[in-house]
């Protein structure tokens, strides 16, 4: 019997948090928890609400992100690879070599990423999980924008808005094929 | 009775469109057309669908946009407000002030505005008609997004998203109140 579908509002910035235990219990399920020696607390954040649905993925992650700087959430998109989930990661060209980003660290992971090739900047933020749930709204996946600034995210589980997404994303992991790079 | 609730995905960039004649029936409803000189087709494009909503507005419009310079949604907002549909609008302090800013024109013209007060960014881009529509995602109010980004939009009409994007719109026209300025 399916649960409820996913239906959820999280506004940033996050309350300080460290999701450290998120990342330990994916990386290996059932293994003993070890404290972090950080101070922060680990709670029910935005942050960590945000982490826990992507890593909830167990078949594949399609991400179409402006700007990634945020290390927790790339460690828990790299987490995901080693494990066998089929990540997909499109970004922006001008954005993906600013300083601080993960693009790099996310390709050198072995993760395939492509990004636009024209002036306008590629603005989405979203994440499909499994294809099933959709993960968008004004938050880019940065530590700026998740301790500063005024954000939201919604979480979707709704086939028809899924598919809406799922769709622009086919589209634009194929105009973005570096097979068909046109270098004018 | 009520009609199905409103679930559409918009994406941009928009193809070219003029949106004169949407604006020239709100301004006036039931004038006869007077066609525009400019040589843009008007039609359905991602940007008209989105004035339409906007548009739609017959008792509150509640708009929290990071960056607000095109002229056709500025001057949407202008006529609800002169139609008397209650307008407040939250934005950001740093990006309020930039050339192309619509924020000022919109002041001047009686609507209410506030802005946050901290070093983060208000980065949300979402707009509330009439306490019933939502309409969010990563675009923000400018000519650059709609003519040149890929950028997505959702409109949904539906109770529990538009009520927990309520709530923080309250929130923050509250926080916001410049008779709580402080100054430092």
């Amino acid at each position: 019997r399916r649960a409820r579908p996913v239906r959820e509002v999280l506004f940033f910035p996050s309350r300080p948090c460290c999701v450290e235990a998120l990342l330990a219990e994916a990386a290996e399920p059932g293994a003993p928890a070890r404290p972090c020696p950080c101070p922060l607390p680990s709670g029910d954040t935005a942050l960590s609400r945000l982490v826990r649905r992507v890593l909830s993925a167990r078949r594949s992650l399609d991400l179409c992100i402006f700007s990634f700087s945020c290390p927790q959430l790339a460690r828990a998109v790299q987490l995901l690879h080693r494990r066998g989930v089929r990540v997909r990661l499109v970004t922006d060209a001008q954005f993906m070599g600013l300083p601080g980003s993960q693009i790099g660290r996310l390709r050198h992971a072995g993760i395939q990423v492509r990004h636009d090739q024209h002036s306008g900047y590629m603005h989405h933020k979203f994440a499909i999980v499994d294809r099933r749930m959709l993960i968008t709204g004004s938050l880019n996946w940065t530590t700026q924008a998740i301790q500063s600034n005024r954000e939201n995210v919604l979480v979707v589980e709704d086939a028809e808005y899924v598919k809406a997404f799922q769709d622009e994303f086919e589209r634009m992991w194929e105009e973005y094929n570096p097979a068909n790079y046109s270098f004018f």
